[in-house]
């Protein structure tokens, strides 16, 4: 289905739907940073999609994160809850989306890296390579906050 | 509407919609904590409501202690989301919700203590006497967390 995104847009429609998603920062011991590429648009991104009824955040992450990487995590704490009405994703079918993303912190504990239908490429990133990635300014706030190890940000 | 909460019982029905709340624990100095009585079944509760569309995640929590206290509060920070889907509440139009809360921490920085359609008693509560207030399981523990002051909870 086609969709617009709309960052900060004052020409955004106004949103008629939010759905909750996890995000996954998952750092090795070297503080590398788990990041695909994804499939659809080619940018550099946290695993991590909807939230499933049935499942708990932390059930989400952890199977959003083998889903896209094949690596099997942790979640041991929250980086940020993002909810920003600035951020809204329009479908062709009418639906205008705000962003509503708990992006969790995790560390791996077992599977191997694997791409898969949402991910061209799995990698490990060094945080000092992270910029040079094309990433959605949404989602490098999310790597950045993640990197910066504070307080949980919230919208 | 006629509505039916279920908690970790096995007769439940499966959730089909997933609605954002925030609810809201306000300490004062001396580390009491504010606590409304609910108009529509008599329990305690911390202020709290549904997120809506087009506000942030904070912006939801101060509009709904302003709406239900009277209080203004800055947003401090998490005690935790809390998405269990052993959790739902059943409504007679059939949708099952499963829960979906996201418990902040605030202090008050102005307003005065006002009832609402939906608070029929507004009061700061010490710690020592929560236990002695009718509360729904779930609300008690979100308010056990927020007085613990841990790192933030996440089902």
């Amino acid at each position: 289905m086609a969709k617009t995104d709309y960052y900060d847009d004052p020409t955004a429609p106004a949103p008629n739907s939010l759905v909750v998603a996890v995000a996954v920062m998952v750092l090795d011991d070297y503080g590398q940073v788990l990041l695909i590429q994804r499939s659809d648009n080619g940018l550099w991104a946290l695993p991590g999609g909807g939230q499933e009824l049935g499942e708990t955040v932390r059930q989400a992450g952890v199977r959003e994160t083998y889903e896209e990487t094949g690596l099997e995590v942790e979640v041991t704490g929250i980086v940020g809850i993002y909810s920003d009405p600035r951020h809204v994703i329009a479908y062709d079918d009418g639906e205008v989306r705000q962003e509503y993303s708990v992006c969790l912190r995790a560390r791996a504990t077992g599977g191997e890296l694997a791409t898969s239908d949402e991910s061209r490429r799995v990698c490990w990133i060094d945080p000092g390579e992270v910029d040079q990635l094309s990433m959605h300014p949404s989602m490098r706030r999310r790597v950045q906050h993640g990197l910066a190890n504070q307080a949980p940000y919230l919208d």
